[in-house]
């Protein structure tokens, strides 16, 4: 497997990148079609890496056209909005198409012999299957409770593990800096059966207390652990991120209740799925009983689609030895990354205005070679004294990131995503050179 | 219009019904396949009609199998899972098939420029389309608001109308009986903002409130108004079943939050989607508010799919001459279930061990002539001396319907789903007769 990664230079990989690209914009002209075209077929898809000398002469076309910066544009990196994926769905062509006739799955039922009642059992079969081939999370003994995305995990998971007759709110924490929505998503329904309680490094209430651990971490990409590790904590992983193009996958997470999200594993965000694995059935119970109270269920419709794309997504990634390897999501996503932060971090050690976290390298059981730590956002650090709020001013040069502050932390801190399409991205880049020269 | 009807009889629709049945058995053979079949056309849909006699020659066979009863099978009439529908969407064939290859809606964002960034344009151009045509809802100068199931948006208008800063929860509250779902959805989360407070009829706290009104009513099916009226009240309409298929369309809802469901209006329960039309922009945004921090939108793959089914629902209600008008879905659903009700109140009145609720025909605006009220629950009640518990008879006779208690009154009525698949319906109807001999 390592050989067939080391085929692929940096460059190579940034020209195919480019290549999808521009096929993704071409595509993009018969958009306007009532019914999407499926004429970009999968073969078609096989022949662009031998085509790679064609390929290359088209992307000078559009390399030109991204080197262009009127400096008007906003540019939105506030959001992990995770269309980077595009390209690649794209150049799968139709081996991931749905198709629902409209006369399926009109039930709110989907498997009434399991206890989340809405799980698609193909969905299920498909997280199982990517799970065994990644390595990057036990699914034996777990219920799998499916969520319309999992921030109604993240709730569920409170509701179910909150004491229901306490005196008081148990309380939510996690280590700053922590995912910026979490202290909103705690309080925002002033629940009588959770608070959040802030940072977790500075926790010292007595009783018990639910941390949440997301590991590689939102914001800062760093692997976690608790931080609390006291009796009577009951711990939440959000594994989010823990898949092959961010992290070194280390070994099988073996957590209580672990949760994912297809969104930034596949990039599909518009399809508000996610799973979580819980190993306590009464737990798992009371976790469905919610999704049951706050939309009955779990889109039918968007668990057939995300099944889709995992069976690809996993099939394209077994087999090293197989022609359709070539295709690995994995590997061409962990390549894309690891341009993107090359270039990043050229962009940043041009200057001194600005500084980066530093990763240790680690060894992938997926990869099977020692891999890089590629968040999903870049945790950047406005170093220059004159800035204090350097949210403000990337704001200045059209980059919208989010600051430090709601994360935990002061506002020398910004999250930028790392995810958007090229030409965002790279215009970024621009826009960052260009403020420290 | 009224002509057109007249040329169905009772049992030309009944033949009909079974006979859409029949072809949704012979293609459950081929539902094993994993890319559902087209092969069942529009054409094919159409000339069902005219190919009548032919049909009722096929539904003999079926005809007869209804009418074994083994008495082992357990029915469950419990949830209102609308699978009745289910032949009509199928006689619709591929014209309400949804294709969404794997690279489309990726993004979080429907719609950028939209309050509710979450809304497919294409979904609410529809929702306003069946609107106009049926008449039963206002939707000029009304933010529309998308929902994961009108349960979601059940919470959003309770955390949007909620003060932020009251020193107690406010009162929510429902005449009896009321949905049986609103006192657990409103208290799970023990939110200090919002409370139950049980039946409107026997409110009498001070201070402001807000009131569910369900018209047409679940589980009596009854058209309701506010029953408080008073200062400082704040009203919710679910509108679920303001459908002409349930109730006479009497003039277009004009309320400041009406809330309906995809799941009641065309049968696709599990596609989990719902629409708000909310007047004041505010309280609209704090609605979007509520879904972007408990699910972060609302699946784009569902809203595309719903679209496309209103899209095929409204236009088989158009223009009345037209051939096509024979496949309007709102006549054929009001004739199904008229033709249920009929068979219902003859199992009824076949005995005095049951009664069912008396309602008033009315004008509906839509169909253009007097229709009845003949809602999607009906509402039993044990009227034999013999009987406390008419949901444990019931169960006895391995019948699942949800008891009186659930809704706020005696155990003495029951709920009963209307739309379930024929042969559950059949069947339910048979063992209600062997209960009252």
């Amino acid at each position: 497997m390592a050989n067939f990664l080391s085929i692929f230079t940096m460059r190579n990989l940034f020209v195919l990148s480019l290549a999808l690209n521009l096929s993704l914009i071409m595509r993009g002209f018969y958009e306007g079609e009532k019914h999407a075209p499926h004429g970009f077929s999968a073969q078609k898809a096989d022949s662009g890496l031998e085509k790679e000398a064609h390929a290359t002469q088209r992307t000078l076309v559009s390399l030109s056209s991204y080197g262009q910066d009127d400096g008007e544009k906003l540019i939105n990196l506030d959001h992990g909005d995770p269309t980077m994926y595009e390209s690649y769905w794209q150049q799968m062509g139709e081996k991931t198409t749905l198709v629902i006739p409209g006369w399926q799955s009109m039930s709110y039922f989907s498997d009434v012999k399991n206890p989340c009642w809405f799980l698609e059992p193909e969905f299920a079969k498909q997280v199982v299957r990517l799970h065994n081939l990644v390595g990057n999370a036990v699914t034996e003994g777990r219920q799998i409770v499916v969520g319309t995305g999992s921030s109604q995990l993240f709730l569920a998971a409170l509701y179910a593990l909150a004491p229901k007759d306490a005196s008081e709110p148990i309380s939510v924490i996690s280590a700053a800096p922590f995912y910026s929505s979490y202290p909103s998503m705690t309080d925002y329904l002033k629940s009588g059966l959770y608070k959040w309680a802030g940072d977790a490094r500075s926790f010292d209430k007595e009783g018990p207390y639910i941390e949440l651990v997301t590991s590689p971490n939102n914001p800062d990409g760093f692997v976690r652990h608790s931080m609390v590790n006291r009796t009577g904590g009951i711990l939440v992983h959000d594994l989010a991120y823990y898949w092959p193009q961010y992290t070194p996958i280390s070994s099988a997470a073996d957590h209580d209740l672990t949760l994912f999200t297809v969104s930034k594993a596949t990039g599909h965000a518009g399809t508000r799925i996610g799973w979580a694995l819980v190993k306590d059935p009464e737990v798992a119970k009371k976790m469905i009983k919610f999704i049951e109270l706050s939309t009955i269920g779990v889109s039918r419709d968007s668990q057939l689609r995300a099944a889709r794309i995992l069976e690809v997504m996993t099939n394209s990634s077994q087999n090293p030895g197989r022609p359709e390897s070539s295709e690995s999501f994995f590997k061409i996503s962990y390549h894309l990354m690891a341009e993107r932060w090359q270039l990043l971090r050229e962009a940043v050690n041009g200057g001194r205005f600005f500084s980066l976290p530093d990763f240790q390298q680690g060894f992938c059981q997926f990869l099977n070679q020692v891999s890089q730590p590629q968040p999903a956002f870049a945790w950047l650090k406005c170093e220059d004294d004159s800035v204090e709020d350097c949210e403000s001013l990337l704001r200045g040069h059209k980059i919208l990131t989010r600051g430090g502050r709601s994360f935990g932390v002061g506002p020398k801190y910004v999250r930028v995503s790392m995810l958007d399409r090229d030409h965002n991205f790279n215009l970024f880049l621009k826009r960052l050179a260009s403020i420290q020269t």
